[in-house]
């Protein structure tokens, strides 16, 4: 039979999984031999098989129950119901990896009528004995019962007017009495039955309410923004009451054991006198800084001050502690590492290091890879961001602070940038291809529509750039280009506005920013990191600059250029709409002839930048009617520069529409219907790679065939690629080597991808598009119901976020070994946006890739992912 | 070292994968003691060889070659350049599977000027030898050289003008000795150098020529056509010449045992008195029937009988010959089994097994698939044919004859059948979703736009509707209701015209059609078919008319009854729009009660048609905005209708418009989002069923849940269908047992078919869209490239008819297994478009599914297909 319950004393901190995090902390603490009110733990898995039995408690849980009841009132040497000697407890949740505030808490568990007279006794405190039994109350019919809180509060505050009362404490012993009257009765009426008097009813009833909540609205949300699954559960902690609200010599209070701000190596926290927790959280009176503790009760502090260092050099982390004073004497409720700001663990995570408690390795695992954000993006200057109004509040797109002028279209913006403007915001209802060099020359990106997965928030992600998009309660006028605020505020083209993609926050003016660095402790760490990892992180980069930034936070070479954004420039769009709507071979040689000495240039800026780097350079994969104007009066515009049949060039671009475009003409399917692409493609990239090698520079470029789902797809543009490259080469009489590959991003191509391995000498997988099609939703679409799933449960996180391990993780799997059999040394990354994303990066780790690729932005973030996988397995 | 040659008597027919169809049976007649004109084979090996060798001949080959030579010297006695004792040979393609025609021919080889002499001598016929030398010229230019054959066509054609000559064979001996001397001149010119005269070089070429002919446009077409894969190259036959055209007591002739279009056991076929082979073929002169040889060569003739008769004795199947009788005496050239009309093919094989010779499994084995598909649709019949004009000519998109009254919308034809006209043509510029209803009253379908996958094509397919698609020479006048041919004639609403959807002929007025009938031979061989095949065929059908037609040819069950179009009814689209519309679950509630009746009644229907069978019911897959209006004018009735802002209703479709609905809110999705719409469908199937069963039928319901990628989300659904399934039961207290499955058809279903199982009673899969899934393209846009991977060689074969067997077979294998892993039992099926298709079913029977689902017009296609799969096997 399994055992679901262990006594404190039974248990020890490497039992998280199956007693929670506090739980084994708890148990932790008093084999530490520290003063914790004792208790017992419902395991996590008890609650586990709670939900796999219907969510019914079964008998075997309920007789160990019991059994913990009768140990626990032999330890306290109280009892449970008794109104002489009564043993009170708190019920709390308590899963594996924190989850602050999810999930529900029960106090002053075991109270009834006789023993709030005898506690009142006892304490000699009536007022606060009959409190307590009116907070349970409370507590349990809002907690087990879901009755609605109005029910209860409601009276409560009536009582208070009636009083002429604000604050609780001046409430009445009697005043309290008729509370718990009231309480009783109402309580009744939602019942049909009376208030239960019964500890161990009350408990049983507790303990099913604390598994109930793991599966509430805001744990769900919480466990999908934080990776935990489902499946875990959560434990249950009973625990004896210990009381901060008996006097001037009680008290509660948290504590850190450095501070979670700046990581200083100080005791950090507040202390409430005559008070318990809740009231310190709730924030019912202003706490006091720990220190005061020093002055009023130097003996408990010095005790306190010796815990807290004990624990952290036992965890070998920043602790955040719970205590309580009980009449002088301390007692410890909680222990657990303290969450802390990127800065503050960085620094503690050194500090530590430098004090010699912890290797490097140990502190690279102190450090959240994600937190790193926080440290790679531009910020506000505080003092400048407190002039700062906010006019609008959006969606925290893309992350970053950025200050500049409002432009309210791409080629305006463009032509205010051609002037010399460098701070320019881009305003727009919502952004589509054709404004790529307008958000390219911007500093920051404001849209009135759209969400998270929008156009604007995809590319600006994509590009580092801020952006705050679907701000709807701003109103713009496109023919006056002005935008107006709720309140009628009116801002104009060439006006100052301030985004924070970070918040969402729109400002008003300008705000001054800081650039993100890498320097001092933060350069230390990311030393450590360099030196442990084996894992090579790469950035996607589109263009020289993005390169330029790249390499700054480290890059070991571009996993993902997307050569698309090189046909967007004025001069080359135009020419590229010839070839697009031309209908021969001849005509679209030409007009590509004209776009190859562009493309030739941007890829030698970036082959110089990223000098003895791998550049991998993915060939045109949009849909052709993407470069194709959409507006009726663009469209009359080509037609006249064109010089062709308005309605013959509307035919074409109806033709070239499509049901589902992501399934439709593009990637490689573009480059065999028009080989001529490749071929301009090819001789812009070897002959910019000539001219670099001739600098003396040493130049590796890869060429990557997007979408492949047969190998003769790849076979056929593979001949084409290398025809054309050698005989440059050839030509041109330099050492150049380069090599040809593709992504991986069809589920055919993950099927077959041993055939496919025969052509290529590199896999990148493509995990946007792979996810897209392996859950057969696209990620535009799928914003209309995904809501729904995570409501219900039924998807536990965004499979476009974290790699689907299991699904779209098998598919890659199977790619990965299928691709070794036939070449063992095949080079092998991942160009999604999961490469930025610890978990995935660790998944791609472990089966055996050479890389990942990412945004500039995140490359700090992921080598840190990086490496603490390499330190996981190891 | 590889044998690549084989002498005629080395070889038999059981090495057709070595060397082909043709070689084989040379070999085989060779062994029979069959006079046959010596000679030997170059192997497909030695084909697959020269395109692994980048299309070069290897050394060894060559050397194989001149012995071969040697060999066929000694064999004939003859000798290669000799001018007195000739060896000239015809060199030939013959691949593994028969491929008429579609790849190249040398004949005369060996030939040149002394040659040419010699035999001008020994026939005593110089202009027999000058047009053989006249015709190797011109053979091998256009063959071998590929040079285009208008540089030579054009001498002989103005020669002829200037004799003042029609028929070739009015050329005298001179005007070809000066044909052939222009002819060596002209090549000159072309090659930049001399005609060669050596043999051995001509051989070469020709084999070469004949190894490049494997890959030309219309072998690679035909072999896509034929499902042949192009790994397997084609042999080379070279073999000594004989001559029909040395006079009177010779001649050429091809038959067949059995009459190829009845059937009848007769011997069947043409001759040619001095003429060669070529000639029978070219049609130059018109040929006698067989029996004229008997007349004037009754020795040959009844020589030729007896091979024949011995030749199909020893085949077990109707032979077609070809062969030569040179100076009476006869030789034997060719050899194969006869291609043959549906019903010759089911007769020959129910009387080969009447006359003991084959079993009922060989006779099984001796019908294409396939070539049934033309006996299971109504045809026309060919007096009333005779007497219709051909109007128009568009895509044969979905088979049938029908004929009856045009009408221009859906709505005018459901008006006029509900006045009685039951022989409606639905004629559109295109079809879309809302034409449903209006194609489901009409017998057959015209549409001036759209290929062989576009909605009218796929949706008549589905219904079993004759359909021609995309016939652009017709103009259509929405304003007038008329179509105008390209001559001018005018067809109004209410006008006869006829179409065969076989073909894509569109007739003007009625033409007589005969039904379609499972009788006689047919019915005796299906019978045989039942018999031996252990694998169960379903229909999909979405109406009892659809289930009557499934039951009538065989159909063991209702595979797939798609629901969409339940909602597309009158009366039914108003409330299901008002549903779409609403935002809140109580109007959708309402909207969904007022469509549950109408849909309860289809179900009763359906379950009655098809007592005791399963009726597999698929719930709600279409996006909704198919559902809603897309032209301005019904969007304005709409709002009038429903009395809401038009400008509210215009952004309320806008907001359900979808980048790509193939991957957007639609399958379960819907289910998820709206359960209220799986309630009232699961109390549609189950109340409908409970009434049947009241009625004393058995009644078999599988509810089927569309597009599952995850567990939670079928968990969800079952959930929701089994608590309203069983409520009713229970209400109803009758015996009623349902079970309740899914679709397998997005590639991460397969993955984790495992996780899936668990909460289905049976899978089925969904091949259309794993394809599109798995290859990540749709099929309406693949129409943009596909005929460039075609042309290119990327892809042999169309994915959407036939399963992807490497790529979406592994998936779908995966699945099958990872199922079955958790359910042994677990029922299996198919009900893609894939389940009509022979080479599909074969595989989806050897991999364990239960049953396939196809179109009702397909049944029998199917079930002849699991019964020759079945004998594969064993």
């Amino acid at each position: 039979m399994a055992k679901y319950i262990y006594l404190f004393k039974e248990g020890n901190k490497n039992m998280r999984d199956l007693l929670g995090g506090k739980g084994a902390n708890l148990a932790e603490m008093t084999k530490l031999g520290l003063p914790v009110p004792q208790g017992f733990i419902v395991t996590t898995e008890a609650c586990i098989s709670y939900y796999e039995n219907d969510e019914k408690i079964n008998k075997n849980l309920i007789n160990q129950i019991n059994q913990a009841i009768k140990n626990l009132e032999n330890i306290s040497g109280k009892e449970f119901g008794n109104a002489k000697n009564p043993l009170l407890v708190s019920v709390r949740s308590g899963s594996r990896a924190s989850m602050p505030g999810m999930m529900d808490t029960v106090l002053n568990l075991g109270i009834n009528d006789e023993v709030t007279e005898g506690l009142a006794k006892m304490t000699n405190n009536p007022r606060f004995a009959y409190d307590s039994y009116r907070r349970f109350i409370q507590m349990f019919a809002d907690v087990v019962m879901e009755y609605p809180k109005e029910n209860f509060e409601h009276f409560f505050e009536e009582l208070k007017e009636k009083k002429g009362i604000k604050n609780d404490n001046d409430l009445t012993t009697d005043d309290l009495k008729e509370v718990v009257k009231h309480y009783k009765e109402n309580y009744r009426k939602l019942a049909g039955k009376d208030f239960p008097t019964d500890a161990k009813e009350q408990l049983i009833e507790a303990i099913k309410a604390v598994f109930r909540s793991w599966n509430n609205d805001r744990a769900i949300v919480y466990r999908r923004l934080n990776n935990i699954p489902s499946s875990w559960g959560t434990a249950v902690n009973i625990q004896e009451m210990v009381y901060g609200n008996m006097g001037e010599t009680s008290g509660s209070g948290v504590a850190f054991t450095r501070n979670p701000a700046t990581g200083e190596d100080e005791l950090y926290g507040e202390y409430l006198i005559n008070a318990q927790g809740e009231d310190v959280v709730a924030g019912i009176r202003t706490p006091e800084e720990i220190r005061v503790l020093k002055k009023i009760m130097p003996e408990v502090y010095n005790e306190f001050y010796i815990y807290a260092k004990r624990l952290e050099n036992h965890y070998l982390d920043m602790q955040d502690m719970e205590f309580t004073v009980e009449k002088g004497k301390l007692y410890m409720l909680q222990t657990r590492s303290g969450k802390r700001t990127a800065n503050a663990a960085i620094k503690i995570a050194v500090d530590l290091f430098n004090e010699k408690k912890i290797t490097k390795e140990e502190a690279i695992m102190l450090v959240n890879p994600n937190q790193l954000d926080s440290l790679l993006h531009p910020t506000f200057e505080l003092d400048s961001l407190k002039q700062g109004n906010i006019i609008s509040t959006g969606l925290a797109a893309s992350p970053g602070a950025a200050t500049g002028k409002i432009f309210f279209t791409a080629s305006d913006a463009i032509a205010a940038y051609e002037k010399g403007e460098k701070n320019i915001i881009l305003t727009r209802l919502e952004t589509s291809p054709e404004d790529i060099e307008g958000m390219n020359v911007a500093v920051g990106i404001l849209t009135l529509r759209g969400g998270m997965t929008s156009h604007a928030a995809v590319v600006a992600r994509g590009m580092g750039k801020s952006a705050v998009c679907g701000s709807g309660d701003l109103s713009l006028n496109e023919d006056n280009k002005t935008i107006k605020t709720k309140d009628g505020q009116i801002f104009k083209e060439g006006d100052y506005i301030s985004l924070d993609g970070s918040t969402g926050n729109v400002y008003s003016g300008k705000i001054k920013t800081t650039k993100a660095e890498i320097s001092g402790d933060f350069k230390t760490f990311m030393s450590w990191v360099d030196e442990i990892r084996d894992f090579s992180i790469r950035a996607n980069a589109d263009s020289p600059n993005d390169a330029k930034i790249a390499k700054e936070f480290g890059a070991e070479g571009i996993g993902l250029c997307r050569t698309e954004h090189m046909f967007f420039e004025e001069k080359r769009i135009e020419a590229f709409r010839k070839m697009i709507l031309s209908d021969n071979q001849k005509e679209r040689e030409v007009a590509l002839g004209i776009i190859l000495p562009y493309q030739q240039k941007d890829f030698e800026e970036l082959f110089r930048e990223m000098e003895s780097y791998p550049v991998v350079i993915r060939y045109l994969d949009p849909p052709l009617h993407e470069f194709l104007p959409k507006e009726e009066i663009e469209i009359q515009k080509l037609a006249k520069d064109f010089n062709v049949d308005i309605d013959i060039l509307k035919n074409r671009i109806e033709d070239l529409k499509e049901f589902n475009p992501m399934m439709g003409h593009r990637g490689c399917r573009l480059a065999i219907t028009y080989p001529e692409i490749a071929i301009m493609q090819t001789k812009a990239v070897i002959e910019a790679a000539i001219t670099v090698t001739k600098e003396g520079k040493k130049v590796i470029p890869e060429i990557m065939i997007p979408l492949i789902g047969d190998k003769n797809e790849l076979k056929y543009i593979v001949d084409i690629v290398k025809a054309t490259a050698d005989k440059a080469i050839e030509k041109a009489n330099v050492k150049l080597e380069y090599i040809v590959g593709t992504m991986i991003e069809i589920p055919r191509a993950c099927v077959l991808a041993d055939e496919i391995a025969e052509y290529a000498d590199f896999f990148s997988f493509g995990t946007n598009d792979l996810t897209q099609m392996t859950y057969g939703f696209s990620r535009d679409d799928a914003g209309k119901f995904l809501n729904d799933y995570y409501k219900k449960n039924i998807f536990e996180f965004d499979p476009f976020e974290k790699i689907d391990i299991n699904g779209v993780g098998a598919l890659i799997e199977l790619g990965v070994k299928k691709g070794k059999s036939i070449k063992p040394n095949l080079e092998i990354g991942i160009c999604g946006e999961h490469g930025g994303e610890a978990t995935s990066i660790e998944f791609c780790y472990k089966i055996g890739m050479n890389y990942v690729s990412c945004s500039p932005y995140r490359v700090p973030i992921a080598k840190l992912a990086a490496a603490q996988a390499k330190i996981k397995r190891s």
